[in-house]
């Protein structure tokens, strides 16, 4: 589906590509001191695309996007963490609209050029002192190095920050395109996405952004899951400014294919890094569904299994519970043929025609104790393919999530 | 609902009703040495009804039992714990096949009047010479107090023995009916159920019966979650063999009525035993869904509440985090107003009309910290109502099944 060849990976995040400025600072909404405030600037007028959180609950900045998004003139994004601003009334929505006047008026720019993001725990309302506070620094400390400090300031139970950026050749000039991201727990398999920011450099018309993000997200942060949760915040954005001065892509052609790969690539990756850093995760599963009839069946079957509580305890465990796997592919409600499904763990058969390979265990038990697993089913029912990501389930997770604001 | 003035609780399982015995014993099929064997005979021939898994991979004793339900003589229930008899292939159909034609043979009674249960790790084939020795011993030790031996012998990662049983009129006549159950991990919310077995006196024409325990079912075992797991044996089986000497139940009467609450009230009473002896769990989780469009709307939302993570997570660590219960609600994909969303723990509300009542916050951490947390959903679109039942997520659950079969 993705041709690498011509995208090559580079150094850096969302200030990879020309023309965009970053800033994170520290603006008190988590008790620990943390950063906890991004923004992200694009000097030319940016095109912004966006898909957002399926959950029927959703937070008031995503109200306040959706009504925003696409955009042909989008200027800034301001994201905090430490705060979902979800499940707040009215008031919340007022929050949001007020951060981005805030925003707008201390960059000189209109308040429709500005999109509000937040993560972090449903409930309270969004310090309004703090975070005009927050925003003051934060434009004076955008910077063309800012995409590290941003991508700090948006985690929240995250380990590790998510940055990639990848360059790519449009008609002879080289394009980029840079991302970040969060995510670690409150990861689904069946909607948007958690937070993340792409831009790039290149342009193309805003109904092709909005048609490749889209494409991107479904291949990507639609395909993992940590913990089967939607979130309220979830939101994937992408800003093209056009400062490369590479001509604006064309649907159909040749450099449209480039651009559509490399943002899909720089998704996986994003939702690869995700997956690998769920909460409480000490790995990272990869669930490979061939010959099924649909790619939709695949997908669904794949993400179920990733999904599975218990194959994601036997991951954690080492222990090559195939049974499991094939349990869990019974259950979505598609029509497989039992005793024509093959099981493979890494290279090790676990599994043939439904019937379980006990004799291989051993091998198969090595294989589990890596620290990527990759599960490929094989349903005999067609040509079909998909993958989704996952990680384990560790007592940790528990521990996160039994008392993450305490 | 159910009517419960005139069902009323009595000791015992399974042999509280007239004309049952049952046997438990150890066949070595489990390596601990526990109870792994379980035996129940009906000495006049028994109606029966069965609901079996939903999940398209069944295991053998499964795939042989729809075949003989509902059946109008069933005499002998063989169930085995420690080994699933599922993703064995054609061999483990035979196997199964012949567990049943050997204990018929030893009962003097006919292959098809013997139904077969397996419960326990899934891949390994029954060890036939074991099972064989067992049934023997079974056979021998049949008798009217054996129901706790036999709810012993069903046990995987149980903790409790789940036994249960009620006395009720009929037309005059005294009438019981006894249950035992099994059940701790891969409970799920869209199936069937685990194993529960269910015996009565009274006898009724074969399709009441059948009618009557799916709709027990549909409101008890369909409603409880542990992990969102479907097993491949879940199985719940009603049996009825007439020797109360009460007249045959007529659909439609009172007495029909009393029968039908019965055994709903013995299937909810197991199903919540379930619920609170999940893996890992050290708490019973209510929750209570009104003001629905449709009781189907409210019981998609219960049990997506009751098999939240987080929420479960929430709940193991007494911390009162509503908003996880509001998030959970959007996903279901059932069109619902945010801002109606009224939510109360125990007696303490925690949000209204979607916005969280953070001050309430300290009463509702007291009622979280109980043993059973009961959560009412108000959703304000209509007047269904629906309930469903699940556990806390522990670390130990974690433990349990990172390495179940070591």
């Amino acid at each position: 589906m993705t041709r690498k060849s011509s995208i090559q990976f580079i150094r850096g995040g969302v200030t990879a590509p020309k023309g965009y400025l970053a800033a994170g600072v520290t603006a008190g909404i988590k008790y620990s001191g943390r950063k906890d405030l991004a923004l992200i600037f694009s000097a030319p007028s940016a095109k912004a695309a966006a898909v957002y959180t399926t959950n029927v609950v959703k937070a008031a900045p995503v109200l306040v996007n959706m009504k925003r998004t696409p955009s042909n003139s989008v200027r800034a994004i301001l994201a905090n963490s430490g705060c979902a601003n979800a499940c707040t009334g009215t008031g919340g929505v007022r929050d949001a609209l007020s951060t981005a006047n805030f925003t707008a008026k201390k960059l000189g720019i209109r308040e429709k050029q500005v999109l509000v993001f937040s993560t972090g725990a449903i409930g309270p309302r969004l310090p309004m002192a703090k975070v005009q506070k927050g925003i003051l620094e934060a434009v004076l400390r955008l910077s063309r190095s800012g995409s590290a400090a941003a991508a700090l300031a948006i985690k929240t139970t995250d380990i590790q920050t998510k940055e990639t950026a990848v360059e790519i050749s449009i008609q002879g000039k080289k394009v980029r395109m840079g991302a970040i991201a969060k995510g670690s727990g409150m990861i689904d398999p069946t909607m948007a996405t958690m937070l993340a920011f792409i831009t790039t450099d290149a342009t193309a018309p805003i109904s092709y952004l909005q048609k490749t993000l889209r494409q991107a997200v479904a291949y990507s942060f639609n395909r993992i899951t940590v913990d089967n949760e939607q979130s309220t915040n979830d939101s994937a954005l992408l800003l093209a400014n056009g400062a490369s001065g590479a001509p604006s892509i064309r649907p159909g052609t040749y450099g449209a294919k480039i651009f559509q790969n490399a943002l899909t690539e720089v998704c996986v990756r994003l939702a690869k890094m995700i997956a690998r850093d769920g909460e409480g995760a000490t790995k990272l599963m990869e669930v490979r569904v061939m010959g099924a009839r649909s790619e939709s069946d695949a997908a669904r079957i794949a993400k179920r299994v990733a999904g599975s509580l218990l194959v994601k305890a036997a991951v954690h465990g080492g222990d090559p519970n195939m049974g499991r796997i094939i349990a869990a592919v019974g259950t979505v409600g598609i029509p497989v043929r039992p005793d024509r499904i093959d099981v493979a763990v890494g290279n090790v058969p676990m599994a043939r025609g439904g019937r379980l390979l006990l004799s291989n265990e051993k091998r198969a038990g090595k294989e589990m104790k890596k620290d990527s697993i990759t599960f490929t089913i094989r349903l005999g029912m067609g040509r079909a393919a998909a993958t989704a990501w996952g990680c384990d389930l560790s007592a940790e997770y528990v521990r996160i999530n039994a008392d993450y604001r305490t």
